[in-house]
């Protein structure tokens, strides 16, 4: 059951027919709510319900069994009791089907009992050939074909195709947890590893390293099933695009917190340092990291280093910026007299870092025109590698920076901006508009500033990994 | 000009009386803008509009000088170019006028001449024993009677009336560029201290140090005026209440930046350090604490010690709130055995801290019901000083904290919810509802636990201030 490149995880995420096998009742059953999710989120393949209980689920025929479904079944959901689960598996088994998700929890990280349903689950899919993801587990979700496996309610509409594959060992970082859809976060595929009877971190990560549409792996991990084969899978990934990694047990008080939860021994957390940085993977310290620095570095180039120029409308933000970043690890960059000469026209109080748009702005008729001005030269600075803008999150700057989009994107180094304002409505409203330009926008100083030195410590991770021999 | 206990500061935020000096124009005109946010915000006292170019304003009768003004006036307020504000300040004078505040740029900090203008209102003011705030400041809000002095708009309604006072030396960390209407943020006053040419930050501080409706103070500062005073008020202030402090230039770069922005020098940040521990202040580092730690400690008992418990829906989360609370300095506390048997008695996988209180709820009609068998013993518990509660923001859980709150306010600690969901107005809905019961809700896992960690550096602060001969 060794994964090869990734491939055989295929059936997970890009599935032509889904079994769903579970509770049909009306409106709450896990069965009835996953086909419900299934369909909101427009899933383009088959849906299958499996129920002895009816015979029709949300206007689609249902089966009595698997084996009366007269077609291929690519992938199979369970969320039933877990009894019943290694007898379903079989069913699988004989069926022809070759990926499983157990949605149910009460298997081994419930007890004895449940470790011996886990355990017959995991020898018969053995010898039929069948991957299982879970048990224990939303299971997975894919922007690019709808599928979803959550079991409860997870919105009301497919959430936005992106370049963020989010991953985790706990339905608290999955879609059934978090409003990604309200804030429009771009995600392509979602996976919750669940007790990892079968499936894992290193099973997943080849699979998402050839995902053309993931730009930036994310991954909460409480342990590693096979620490030997992840550090290289995570290596190939690493050249090819950052992965980040939010592992818990920093403290000593965690590394307990850790064993009590899920059974897992953390392990000293040095050596955690150690693997990752040799895998080139970049560490991430907590939940709104994990949420938020990944659609950074989705949406922009990563910085070729750590040299960031700060445009702030504000001059008492640019100051507090430059706390921020300078102790994130960044540096302000020093612009070459050429940039300084060409803001010194524009204003002789443009011309340094942190560049203080406001007094000029108030001279104009559109303040907002100023970005025109400042940001080509600025970010063009062979001493920049990023850049952070502080600016209000309102139409007329949408505007400036939809004229600016192209200009910005030739010279390729990451652009974030810091959006404020009094109007959250309108904020947020321009802040996706903003997003779909291509500018990852936050209501918060230190998320843009911690995406930029995650992604310059990326950059140095991945010529370290280029240059070994 | 000296402060006496803070009492004449009054006339700035408690003025039955403003008069208002700028462009009456609409729909933009500073003044105008500035009228229109009073009347959204509903101030109960009468406004004079002062205007040459016409007689009426919103309504209102307007006067072509301050001196037609045949009442008595508490607080002019001016937004005009910066050479003809030595001479309102004369008339302010003439008029007996005790409180201005100046709203318009141009002064000390854009160069030579705007410094001279300065120096002029300064004369004229202390010669004739008035007190001015600014210049170069969007001035003051008062929830309490509507005032406001902002020339932009600043939101439709009066903001929702708390116990935060927020005082910055920027806009940016004002009512003027935050949603703080949208977020309902429980604010008591708000100052802008601009370019201090009178009233500064140690005249503030004795002020809202009495103010009854100021549980919690919270300063922007890139410089101090007048160290000496200001230790002294400040010691006064934080014996009564949380003093928390937003002091950028902790790096070099940022001192740098401070310098060229305000052009005051931010001096050894050590010693910073030094004068803030002595006087009893809590030190915060970012933009984002500066926001939303206060509004924790507004709400809630301040925690007597470091000893946190944490209630979770997810084992997950419970994990990595565990690292939260340890690298900010906290510990998560070891329950007393008579609240381990309790725990026992309701399930045996609560018995611990964190409490995952997500294996017990599935088996529950109600799962939300779980947070009133669960938190009483808890937070009774001799070895806890606070909790934070991971929970859904939903109404059913608002329901469950509507039933508990009395319960859990006798017992006198603070209790902190991180509130998760799919649904992000729900959320917000259900956060606003939880915090009108009284209990903070954040969609952040680590702004409770850096507010726990304040208060319980707040409370060690203030035993050592009491304790001191």
């Amino acid at each position: 059951m060794e994964s090869q490149a990734g491939n055989d995880l295929r059936a997970f995420l890009e599935p032509e027919s889904v079994a769903v096998i579970g509770s049909m009742r009306e409106p709450q059953g896990e069965g009835y709510v996953m086909i419900q999710n299934m369909l909101r989120f427009g899933y383009s393949g088959r849906i299958y319900p499996i129920s002895r209980s009816c015979d029709e689920v949300l206007g689609m025929r249902a089966y009595a069994a698997l084996n009366e479904v007269d077609a291929r079944v690519d992938l199979a959901v369970m969320v039933t009791p877990p009894p019943t689960v290694p007898g379903l598996v079989g069913q699988c088994a004989d069926k022809g089907v070759r990926a499983v998700i157990i949605v149910s929890e009460g298997f081994a990280e419930a007890g004895q009992e449940g470790a011996g349903f886990q355990r017959q689950v995991v020898d018969i899919a053995h010898r039929a050939g069948i991957r299982v993801l879970g048990p224990n587990t939303q299971g997975v979700l894919n922007t690019d074909n709808g599928l979803v496996t959550g079991p409860y309610f997870c919105g009301s509409k497919r959430p936005l195709s992106g370049g963020v594959a989010y991953c985790s060992q706990t339905g608290f970082l999955t879609f059934a947890s978090h409003p990604i859809i309200d804030r429009a976060y771009p995600i392509s595929k979602v996976f919750e590893f669940g007790n990892k009877c079968d499936v894992h971190e290193a099973d997943v990560l080849p699979y998402l390293t050839n995902d053309p549409k993931t730009r930036v792996i994310v991954m909460h991990l409480e342990e590693v099933k096979d620490g030997h084969r992840f550090i290289q899978v995570a290596q190939q990934a690493a050249v090819r695009k950052p992965v980040l990694i939010l592992k818990p047990g920093r403290t000593e008080a965690a590394a307990r917190a850790v064993a009590s939860h899920t059974g897992s021994l953390a392990g000293d957390d040095q050596v955690w340092d150690t693997v990752f940085r040799q895998a080139g993977i970049i560490r991430i310290s907590n939940w709104r990291d994990f949420w938020e620095v990944p659609r950074a570095l989705a949406l922009q180039p990563v910085p070729a280093g750590n040299r960031v120029a700060i445009v702030s409308a504000t001059g008492g933000g640019g100051v507090l910026l430059v706390d921020a970043v300078t102790e994130a690890g960044l540096v302000p960059a020093s612009f070459t007299s050429a940039t300084l000469q060409e803001l010194e026209a524009l204003s002789p109080k443009l011309a340094r870092n942190p560049v203080d748009t406001g007094p000029d702005m108030v001279l104009r008729d559109n303040p907002f025109s100023i970005y025109e001005d400042v940001m080509p030269p600025v970010l063009a600075d062979p001493n920049v590698d990023c850049a952070i803008v502080v600016c209000h999150a309102n139409p007329p700057v949408v505007d400036v920076f939809e004229r600016l989009a192209s200009r910005l994107s030739r010279i390729a180094k990451p652009v974030l901006l810091f959006g404020y304002g009094v109007d959250q409505a309108e904020m947020q409203e321009s802040g996706r508009r903003l997003e779909a330009l291509g500018f990852p926008t936050f209501f918060d100083m230190d998320i843009p500033v911690r995406a930029l030195a995650v992604g310059a410590a990326y950059a140095k991770a991945r010529l370290d990994l280029l240059e070994r021999p």
